[in-house]
């Protein structure tokens, strides 16, 4: 049993972006710039965003909060959009949800020029995935290709089972694995990912057991704690899990700990290859918008 | 076993829709117009047009041919792409295709405003039908959807199997099953369906008997006459055939006759619905476009 380590693979993908931008910025061109858009002062997002702030820094990625009071209108916020699509020298921007209730967030994530749509959610780059045309693809879905590629973990004729079928997870993953395969842009890491028989499994579907029994690999984004266990798996089977619950733990510092979907202790050792929670899936994500955001710079050139 | 009659339901939702627009244009609204851009003299798609014109017609729906000759460039068809986005009295239209080798389809398709691609073929309606948002659904799955509601078939907790991966027909028709059901827009019929498990197959797919042995409803469009035998499905099973194929036949007038992807048969005993080809789905999908079309039209208002 190999597990898929996400920091590592992370550290090591950050590492090339590092070294791609320093190239860029010697050769005399601009870094790639990302804006952040946070309106309130929710802690958690003020946490995340100053994250992402400082993963981008730490590569050479120039990344700016753009921050509202919580009292900004949507025409407001509309109006900042618009400014942001049309500025030549801001190459990617994100919204950092949640929105205060008097804003629509569809109306919102609508406004954003796909090509500067860096978390890959508007219907433009989620419509451009499903047709196998250049994209940018959301975050959890590009970072769980990345990581199979990196393992050198084949899709093709796989029978690949998809837990979940959320608009950020489970639709964006299920298109990308049944697609005919094809390259990232150029100048990024080739992770062909495709040509999958792909099953989407949900709340609904009524004989999971079976169907995860014929799997060959098996991604878990129910955010249901214990939901894989070991009597429905085959041996060999590739298990990766999006899942990041917490659940009480008297003995831990915080009194929680994170745990995935999977249950892990029975499924790993029947595993060929299977992501650990925290540290699987997780730091990928960070490391898909960084990758978003250099190709939507390449791309504006 | 009952046969899914797309001849049938297609007549009775033409009258429906015709219904429908007399009522409108009696209470003084103006009749939906229908605009369809052909470029060239080919034969084939000469006939199409006429009877995409004759359909429109019939249920009280303006529709034009807007007519370039092949020599057109790509400029001057992008430029009446945008004068059609920007005319409020064209509630939809479509791009005949092929078009002539020197044109780019992609760049015309996606030119198309998608509050007026009634052939729901952009980007932007592909996304929006991912993400369950309001869109125009391409005419194949729309079409499915529409015969399987009339027949009172349910999807919800069934596993589908979808053969055959296309952008216009397998994935558009995979998101819309696998999703959570949503009404259509108002006036059109409800015809929910969704909150299926949903497995697409296509010819990269190893085991695909077993995987049809699974299904409750099997949706075949994958270009390939007697693809599906009776030794893949299980009583009961419900069978979509979506192929159209010709074969030689010498006894037949023309020399040839249609047939579907399924052996009909040594299947349709097993079935408890099948749908025949020609009759079954084909009919479904020039009332798919009418539909869109009123769908713009009543959106536009």
């Amino acid at each position: 049993m190999v597990l898929l380590d996400g920091k590592y693979t992370a550290a090591t993908i950050r590492a090339e972006i590092a070294e791609r931008i320093a190239a860029l910025v010697q050769s005399g061109r601009r870094a790639p710039r990302l804006g952040i858009v946070l309106v309130g002062h929710n802690p958690a997002s003020e946490t995340y965003v100053a994250n992402k702030i400082k993963a981008c820094n730490e590569v050479g990625i120039t990344a700016e909060k753009i921050a509202f009071e919580d009292t900004v209108s949507e025409a407001e916020l509309l109006a900042r959009i618009d400014a942001l699509n049309a500025d030549p020298t801001m190459d990617g921007y994100i919204v950092q949800l949640p929105l205060p209730a008097h804003i629509d967030e569809g109306r919102i994530s609508q406004a954003i020029d796909w090509r500067k749509d860096v978390d890959g959610l508007t219907p433009q780059n989620i419509g451009r995935t499903a047709l196998g045309l250049p994209s940018l693809i959301s975050a959890t879905p590009r970072g769980i290709r990345e990581l199979l590629a990196r393992y050198g973990i084949q899709t093709a004729g796989k029978h690949v089972v998809v837990i979940g079928r959320s608009n950020i997870v489970g639709k964006p993953m299920a298109m990308l694995l049944m697609q005919r395969p094809y390259l990232s842009l150029p100048n990024m890491t080739a992770s062909a990912l495709g040509d999958a028989t792909v099953t989407v499994c949900h709340s609904k579907t009524q004989n999971l057991r079976d169907i995860c029994l014929s799997a060959d690999i098996i991604i878990v984004a129910a955010g249901q704690p214990g939901l894989l266990t070991a009597d429905m798996v085959r041996d060999g089977v590739v298990v990766v899990d999006v899942g990041i619950n917490r659940i009480e733990d008297a003995a831990a510092a915080r009194g929680y700990r994170l745990v995935g979907d999977v249950d892990f202790p029975s499924v790993a050792p029947k595993c060929s290859f299977i992501s650990p929670v925290p540290g699987g899936v997780g730091p990928m994500t960070i490391v898909s918008l960084l990758q978003n955001t250099l190709q939507a710079y390449e791309h504006s050139r």
